[in-house]
């Protein structure tokens, strides 16, 4: 009998969120699942590590076929300390999600559940991310999960070339127009803080809010286009950031004779 | 009289580092200088924002042409909320560092410095990471300071195309052989952990470590090349993440009709 594929999930909401649950069920039929996410949530971790203080881990359930461990350190710390802990070998696949929240455009940057995947890929790994453009707790993941077993089982099939993962984000509200195959688009976050004051110090507080605007409406290779017009968004992404056409431009014209 | 460049610096090891405190007195012939960095240390940050809790910030410092703030959270809230709070226009420059260590290779993916760099990238600024490969708290940063004002007026003089950035790293040791603009390293981080027993009540704790096996060591043109040959690197680096050969790879080969 062919072993079934392990695959390594994690996120940024927390081990306890909605989304990954539904996420390792969905899973369940196509592999061994392991799964090491924050004992809490860690929205906007991004690809953060610890590195202040010492990270612990604990296992939460077990049954045949899936194991369940929480970690008190970053979606980041979870990847590296699953992998060198609780795998019996490297995963097929590591996935991040299912994300609540969209995790499109410049998103990428900040996400915990994409620090999750861009982790697996720098380790060699095919990589994943789910995201589904809802922050609501309870937020039905019902219509990604066909899509996510789908997309899981093409990137079995076909793998990803070194260094790249997929970045899959969810309309809000279904039915879905299909699947999109993107890129990630120009816009940026503004008016991002909103403040009060500490009920006794007086001191001022600032929360992060803010507004996204899109730079690029209508282009519609872009990720946030596809997710605009219904379309399951999948964005491939890469680790490598290297400014190409820079490097020639700086070559070329910089006094660099120092 | 034409006005002085604005130029808006933070960092991950904190506002009391040694690194920022000679950047800050590097670039003071330059220009008009807002600093708003984190109160302590916050390396490993990644592009990691606090959302979970309201952070704050309070003034260090002032005189002339000088502006020094501290705040409660991350390298990337630092650059978020500094341009919505404490500089009187949009800066010319964002810069991070001196960072007291290497992030070259994929160490831009963990980098709180670079996430200062990357967020700046995003508000469109022009925006330079300095990091110096050696960690200790009392590295001498001086070699470094002629490399960063030059660095520095060249990137005022020639600005940096839209969603681009410059991640510069100095060798441990001088004296440099010049500099080389390169591409980020393919590499990978192994053995990342180590763990200890907690004193009272036995439980395993994970410390983060690590060592980077570089996968290329021959490529002449990569920044870990250029800082193993005594260059100072500068690598250009962009916030847009997709994988444009892959969208190809996917859109021919991938079942997509869902």
């Amino acid at each position: 009998m062919q072993e079934k594929p392990l695959i390594l999930i994690s996120n940024d909401d927390g081990v306890d969120a909605k989304g990954i649950n539904e996420l390792i069920q969905a899973l369940r039929s196509i592999g061994e699942i392991f799964v090491m996410a924050p004992d809490s949530p860690r929205s906007g971790a991004s690809s953060a590590i610890t590195s202040q203080i010492a990270i612990s881990f604990s296992i939460v359930h077990q049954e045949e076929g899936l194991h369940i461990y929480k970690c008190s350190g970053t979606p980041t710390d979870c990847i590296k300390l699953a992998l060198e802990t609780i795998v019996p070998r490297t995963p097929d696949l590591v996935i991040g999600g299912i994300n609540h929240g969209d995790n499109s455009a410049v998103n990428v940057h900040y996400s915990g559940t994409m620090g999750v995947v861009l982790e697996g890929c720098m380790k060699g790994i095919p990589s994943i991310g789910y995201s589904l453009c809802d922050h609501n707790p309870n937020a039905d993941f019902s219509p990604t999960i066909p899509y996510v077993v789908h997309i899981t089982k093409q990137t079995l099939k076909h793998g990803l070339p070194n260094g790249t993962c997929l970045n899959v984000n969810f309309p809000e509200l279904p039915p879905y127009k299909g699947i999109k195959v993107c890129r990630q688009t120009i816009g940026r976050w503004e008016r991002e803080w909103c403040h009060c004051l500490h009920p006794r110090s007086g001191e001022k507080l600032y929360w992060i809010t803010g507004e996204f605007t899109n730079h690029e409406p209508q282009s519609i290779d872009t990720d946030k286009w596809a997710l605009d017009n219904g379309f399951v968004a999948i964005t491939p992404t890469q680790i490598d950031l290297t400014a190409y056409e820079l490097m020639e431009q700086i070559n070329n014209n910089w006094d660099l004779s120092f």
